[in-house]
């Protein structure tokens, strides 16, 4: 299926938001693409790249005559971003997000939907370290997935729509429920992103082990947590505000497991050591299988970095 | 400086004992290479594959006329390696290992090493989530840090011999005691892969997601981690069971770090968890500046994985 919008207009132009003007000029889906940043600073970058047709000061201003409106703000921005453009959304047109988390959203920005809209939440499952209007590329969707939480009251047909615009880009399409949204991807990408943060932290604040020499020796394993690390703090510290509670279960579940490790470790019990680490095989395995990640050694990754 | 050593015995034939044959192929180091395996299927590969001149069933016999020995085991089956060769070391021998703990390379290989030779224990920080004798390749030690741990009585020109043998393959040496290096690396890299294994165990037990949700979303972070839990079993047993202290010291700080972000989360502390996340970055700045990791957003993954 193809789809066709007239004019998406696109909220907050950072790796996402950028990302997604892009990929419509290169896969289609939009006939005409107009922006809104908060920043000037942000505004007039987009402008000198050139990825929307119309940039906008006010996200009101750019979501005129749109039939389909993406906020891509950090979670915790996004309902002001709803309560702005309110009284300019048009009729029948699709409102949705991107956000990490999906119960804030139908909280915050549920209110200020008009009856006339069509509020479809949503989170690609993509991404980079990187952050702002220069990080975006048309690439960054392809073969990720996309997750749609769709409310009951919502015609299937709008949900199509927004489907093939995402899978016009490359990405596959899963539909769910926002509260289960919320509980997986704690799992897979907020309880990983928290755990590479405390490692940094961790490394941070050795008296014994410096910061030099943390760094020069990182190639043995360190490096790999600090790419998630590295991503925009803004973002994350909503993430963790507005998933609190599934959040907080993943964390008790990892420290439990953790206890276990740490007495295997404490009493030299081998065995079970081993069988945890092997079972750990099966599931890179399975990424791979799912062409989730590379199967290239070290992500395939130059060993000088010279390019 | 260059080296060559007329012959270098390689004891045990994986990812870090195949690839040092490669390396010696490619850039020099040895006039020949002899190599030993305790599996007659790994033998049977190094043959099919021919990284080395001559292969033995034995560790002694393959250690006969070699100046430069160096033990590739798990660090566990070190002590027995060099038990196994003693009597067959020539006089004025270097022997050396490759093993990511020191300590215990000390305490079991020391007893064994003749008085007529020179025990020098090493550590390339180099390696993938690989393992076995075709995963080796000639430029893993490029760019990587070699550390050699000498003993008070060891000859200058020794050290110099073997430092060289590493930076012949483009790696760059640093000196230090064996209980540095075991502080130093049980946080650069044992403590990552300790929390690498448990994230996975911690999604592989859950019962609200399923195994196949935690692969699909993956790419939102988990499946960086899962890499470095790819590495090899026994390995990694024997890392956690011989750096006891040390990991056990750095988890207690980790978990003293991440008892302050949990608790962070629960009050709604923004600001707490903004002002980790934005030191985090700094210390991703540095290790890319430092040559460690690459700049490429995603580690340079091509996002179709087609490669």
């Amino acid at each position: 299926m193809s789809v066709q919008f007239n004019k998406v207009a696109i909220l907050g132009l950072g790796l996402i938001g950028s990302s997604i003007a892009h990929a419509v000029r290169a896969y289609g889906g939009a006939k005409s693409i107009s922006g809104h940043a908060k920043s000037a600073e942000t505004l007039r970058i987009a402008a000198e790249i050139g990825f929307a047709d119309n940039l906008h000061a006010t996200a009101a201003d750019a979501v005129k005559g749109a039939d389909l409106i993406i906020l891509c703000a950090p979670v915790g921005a996004c309902g002001a971003l709803a309560a702005a453009i309110k009284d300019a959304v048009e009729p029948g047109a699709i409102i949705t997000d991107v956000g990490s988390v999906k119960g804030a959203i139908v909280r915050d920005c549920g209110p200020h939907i008009p009856s006339h809209a069509h509020f479809i939440p949503g989170h690609p499952i993509a991404g980079t370290e990187q952050s702002g209007p220069r990080a975006g590329f048309a690439e960054l969707f392809q073969n990720r997935w996309c997750i749609l939480t769709p409310l009951p009251d919502t015609p299937p047909e709008k949900v199509d729509a927004l489907e093939a615009f995402w899978t016009g880009f490359g990405s596959k399409v899963e539909r769910m429920a926002w509260d289960h949204h919320d509980l997986v991807l704690a799992m897979t990408s907020h309880l990983p992103h928290l755990i590479a943060y405390n490692t940094v932290a961790t490394a941070g604040d050795l008296e014994q082990v410096t910061q030099s020499e943390v760094i020069k020796f990182s190639a043995g394993g360190f490096r790999d947590l600090t790419r998630i690390a590295a991503s925009d703090p803004t973002m994350w510290r909503d993430v963790f505000l507005n998933n609190k509670d599934a959040v907080l279960e993943m964390l008790g579940r990892f420290s439990e497991e953790l206890s276990v490790l740490q007495r295997a470790i404490r009493w030299g019990d081998g065995e079970t050591l081993f069988n945890l680490f092997t079972r750990a095989r099966d599931i890179r395995k399975g990424i791979i299988a799912a062409g989730q990640d590379t199967a290239a050694p070290n992500f395939g990754r130059d060993p000088t970095h010279k390019s």
